[in-house]
């Protein structure tokens, strides 16, 4: 019998009519003939609460009882799935982490998987039931302990259960309709991809396109697993959703695939640093310490022996990391005339895996933003990517100009 | 080191403040030289409102899915719990029913327990821990599914747990602070209890004195378990709430421990039955087969072959009594002339354990509703009980004037 894995995230069990309409999706797979495995999110807002009520209690928890706390959402909406499933006269029923058992490590609040045995599913698959509901998020440690995989990890949990049992795809349901050329809130003419490939995703989600969790996306390149993302809310045909896959299985070829876009980066300088080897290790050391996502990394032409160094990183971490480099310096680990920090500017990427074979990408985005008076900050390149740094309030007006300019609103 | 079973109930973890309420009291009783096993009900409303969620999706749910759903509101109070405590610097974790694991029976929604293992909770305590937090109401089945023991369980997990474990005590933590000589809303001059007997509480809680459930007194009494039920809003002190103990532990040697009453209580009188052998059973095989819960029987004296038989039954059972009974006779299994319900009754029992040795209680009891004027229309003893069936509209007059007779205003 065909498998297929269908994910519903927390909007999308928000309540018994949307349960009810979930259940429906997975009814119409069913009589498709296929077996499927759902993974649920818990109902919108539950796991929330359930957060807020661990951090009240202490700032400074015991991660192993928020695992157990944090949990329980998806153990509800996986049994009222089998329920509203049964009560539609499907054969179902619910399994949590332990049950199945979806064995992690124990690290708790970010588990990684270490194995999902199909064994005890395969055999209720086998006495006739169509539809295993798992709850997603959580797994259980060596030790016995529940561990979470941490935010957005349902995602993750259905790509690997997906690759964990060879299944035919794996549908993402959420509360848009698949994944566009860019934020469709910025641009009117953003359009919605019918395929995109991993990496590109990859990218996308990494740069703030928040439709799949950046972890499940790494799994699903990994194992080859086929992913569509798709809404709850709308009737699913053959066209529905986006499908995430490789490259190979791409038609489509564009040199770039799509704009992406983040408000919360940070500028930050430092001024006066000696250019001396081994002073770039000086300065990221303690950041890296310190946990701070350096994201772009700019090192000015020396002058008289002094450079400028230029990073970005999230908004919200520039005091922490304004005070891991002043600590630095205090310690006399590195030396630097001034840090200035400039969190008035915003990221916009161009994405594409066709950048590997198409040439001029980046002379092409570097004259669309000209032609709007746009001054970029900071540049960095990857292989499938450009990025540019630049004044924030510019955002909307360089992602419409780059959508123009590489005519995403036309399909190839 | 001693060892102290205290289970709170969901008004007593009803929000973080409650918890934090509760947390204090384990705190208090670790510092006075005691390893702890907490025993938590979900938080105030949490339970009902899944109950209602599952009973939307089907009415005719599956037990093992209502089982994994209504458990999880335990598992948040437990988690939250040993953080509360940890915040409190003492040493803490909580188990959910699978983990210890707490072996019960696969009788979904009334499950028993097969066993309580105690290596695991005892290493622990041997590692330093002080606190064991544990969901209470919830185990795990044979074939690894949540099983839960039927509402208000979390007081029979707390005992389960004590007998287990050989603990000092169970200390069951409520909103009221004891039990009362009978209901202080219906009578000002009710007097808290110090101590009263296993047999004693058993007839009170099947009594609708809803301080403790029936099965966790029956097993408290089976495994000579000390019971201590106090309020969690209320300082503790040697004299706080009521010692459910063995007869032999108790000083006080009235006749008369307490009155109990029951609103909910039809009486159903069928009339014209055949006085032959055999015919008790032709009634109430049917009835029990449609799950009435019969409590009085009384058959009159027969009149010329024919007699009546009067019963009573929960209130909201009459119908499926009535329709068990009438499809019985056109069957042609039973014949009588009429059936007559009277739902305008209440249920009054005098309950003691010095019953057995002081004689003279029921003609007491009739003499004292006799001299106000109260009808008594079925009448059962036991060995520690006496039991009437009298016009409702009488009910509060009856209790007052019976525990007016028995001076339990006073104590003995």
């Amino acid at each position: 019998m065909p498998l297929l894995v269908m994910k519903f995230g927390g909007t999308s069990v928000a309540d018994l009519a949307r349960i009810r309409n979930a259940a429906g999706k997975v009814a119409d797979e069913v009589a498709r003939g296929f077996d499927v495995i759902v993974i649920v999110s818990a109902m919108a807002g539950k796991t929330n609460e359930l957060v807020r009520w661990v951090n009240d209690i202490s700032p400074f928890y015991d991660a192993r009882e928020y695992d157990a706390v944090v949990s329980s959402g998806e153990n509800v909406t996986a049994g009222l799935m089998a329920l509203t499933l049964q009560e539609m006269d499907i054969p179902a029923r619910s399994w949590q982490g332990w049950q199945v058992p979806i064995v992690t490590t124990s690290q708790h609040g970010a588990a990684r998987f270490v194995e999902i045995p199909r064994e005890a599913i395969e055999r209720k698959f086998a006495e006739g039931m169509k539809v295993a509901v798992v709850a997603g998020f959580q797994g259980v440690s060596a030790e016995g302990r529940i561990t979470t995989l941490g935010r957005g990890g349902s995602d993750t949990t259905a790509v690997a259960f997906a690759a964990a049992f060879g299944a035919e795809r794996c549908d993402i349901y959420t509360d848009v309709d698949g994944v566009y050329t860019t934020d469709p809130r910025i641009s009117r003419k953003a359009r919605k991809l019918d395929r995109i490939a991993y990496e590109e995703m990859l990218e996308l989600a990494s740069l703030g396109a928040k439709v799949l969790q950046t972890r499940s996306v790494e799994l699903a390149m990994r194992y080859k697993v086929k992913v569509r993302v798709l809404s709850s809310f709308e009737p699913v045909t053959d066209t529905s959703g986006t499908i995430v896959c490789d490259e190979e299985d791409i038609v489509e070829s564009k040199a770039v695939a799509g704009i992406a876009h983040s408000r919360d980066e940070a500028k930050m300088t430092l001024q006066g640093v000696a250019d001396r080897p081994g002073i770039a290790a000086a300065i990221f050391g303690p950041l890296a310490e310190a946990g701070i996502n350096v994201d772009m990394i700019v090192q000015n032409i020396s002058d008289g022996g002094l450079t400028d160094m230029t990073f970005s990183c999230p908004t919200d971490q520039v005091p922490r990391a304004e005070r891991a480099l002043t600590e630095a310096r205090a310690r006399g680990d590195i030396a630097f005339g001034g840090l200035v920090a400039d969190t008035e500017v915003a990221k916009v990427s161009v994405v594409g895996i066709g950048m590997r074979s198409h040439t001029g990408v980046a002379a092409a985005m570097f004259r669309a933003l000209a032609a709007e008076g746009i001054n970029i900050k900071v540049i960095t390149t990857s292989e499938i990517k450009i990025s540019v740094l630049i004044d924030r309030k510019y955002m909307e007006l360089a992602v419409q100009a780059l959508h123009d300019a590489f005519a995403l609103d036309k399909a190839a």
